[in-house]
């Protein structure tokens, strides 16, 4: 079960990220993410091909609100927890980069890296709603000094989350940062809140790396988004959100009606024992 | 919200748990049990008058099986969190005791206490399968000599839980546990694996201290429980299971169909963020 951190261990540097990255290869790479140890091991259980974790859920499972308020070290731990924990590829969802100085954003990669990961998210929004792009491609160029080739680079592009700026001006904006962002030496493109088909197919094809959308309820399916040429599929905090919706609703139930329905379907305790087993390979 | 860490550095040693103790008076005290600090966040929301951690909860979240597997310190940094994020006492499931020898025991409850909670869970299981009686009862005077009456201490006799010896014997070894264990310091009694209403009541008038059961899908109901007496019950790991099932069904389906049918009841990304928002008590 724990082959990646042996892997890491005697692979050459990059050669991780590498294979990491051929996942980006048709068919899509979907990515249901994850926020402890139980949700990527049974993440993993379903048949992903690599771990990638959701800011948010790490986040609330420590007791911080999503974007620049957890601890670094402590969602690093979480990271470096899953790695431990599963046989596939890990990715980071770091925010924006866990600190705001040159070197603090270093810090954070070399964190990452020591915790086994193969790949980051990192975001350009938090402020005003987006950093400069200029700003934001420099501090892209850091990591990837850090990082060598260690590190798939994800970088994600908030114009459609974060609703910046004239929506006739979007996918341009889009485009021209994603440029900015791949020569800065990000390997990915991650642009979430556009499910927009048509749109979608022209930002696959201006392009010229994997394009990761952010997939949910309400939304295109997997396979719409791959027919476009979409190369990675995420689900964000959506797994986390279902998980703690049915603990509110348990948790209601049982101190006021005091009655067990939202709890009428578990994972058995013996299986959930026996997923979080010791790793069979010492 | 974060009162409870304020009021434990401002009051007398033992008035926290003294309070927690009195909420085991009529109607019985109802714990949804958490796991990391968004569960206790949610769970304390719902209106719970107390957090109870599920130590198999805490344990496979950061990666372990339940039952003397996870790290003492990683599990009770988790109730530290927890004690920090919510305004009501927290009681910890320590399993076993994270320890054999008489100092581990004594270094667990010191980081009980250090932690802020005002209670503890512990079995007398994991041992062919109980620990004989004399032994846990040895150890439960050491916790109370080390806690003082800073902890409300909640002794599980896992007799039935673990279907130890003969069915005819299990209600008079699980009163002459109780005896024993309360003779050696326990506040409460805490027999899960029990959903025979006859039985249980039978326990409640041979207990002189509030009795503990498990509740869950099929068992008797809250008000079924109170009206025999039973003055705390607990979900155990139910919840946990409940939210890990819902990212396992939710996996499969991104990963296999790639649709999103158990992603359509979500709690929203800002209530989560604003309920694990930072303390608005400094």
């Amino acid at each position: 079960m724990t082959t990646s951190a042996k892997t890491a261990a005697t692979n050459a540097p990059g050669e991780l990220a590498e294979r990491f990255a051929r996942l980006h290869d048709t068919p899509a790479l979907v990515l249901p993410n994850a926020w402890d140890v139980a949700s990527a091991r049974l993440v993993e259980q379903a048949g992903a091909a690599a771990i990638a974790t959701t800011s948010a859920g790490v986040a609330w499972a420590l007791g911080s609100q999503d974007g620049n308020a957890v601890d670094r070290d402590l969602a690093l731990s979480v990271v470096a927890r899953i790695v431990a924990a599963v046989g596939v590829p890990v990715t980071a969802d770091i925010e924006n980069g866990f600190g705001e100085s040159d070197d603090e954003l270093a810090a954070t990669i070399r964190g990452v890296l020591h915790a086994g990961a193969v790949g980051i998210n990192i975001e350009d929004s938090g402020f005003a709603p987006l950093r400069p792009m200029a700003e934001q491609a420099a501090r892209l160029r850091i990591i990837r000094e850090v990082a060598g080739r260690q590190l798939f680079i994800n970088a994600r592009i908030d114009t459609y989350l974060m609703a910046a700026g004239e929506p006739q001006d979007r996918l341009v904006e889009t485009v021209r940062r994603s440029e900015a962002y791949l020569a800065a030496g990000a390997d990915g493109i991650f642009v979430p809140g556009l499910h927009d088909l048509q749109v979608l197919a022209q930002l696959v094809a201006a392009v010229p790396a994997p394009l990761n959308v952010l997939a949910g309820a309400g939304g295109p399916t997997v396979t719409q988004f791959a027919d476009i040429g979409v190369r990675r599929i995420s689900a964000g905090s959506s797994l986390a959100q279902a998980a703690y919706d049915v603990v509110s609703r348990a948790a209601h139930e049982l101190l006021t009606g005091g009655t067990y329905a939202a709890l009428d379907r578990t994972l058995d305790y013996g299986q959930l024992n026996a997923l979080l087993a010791p790793p069979l390979i010492p």
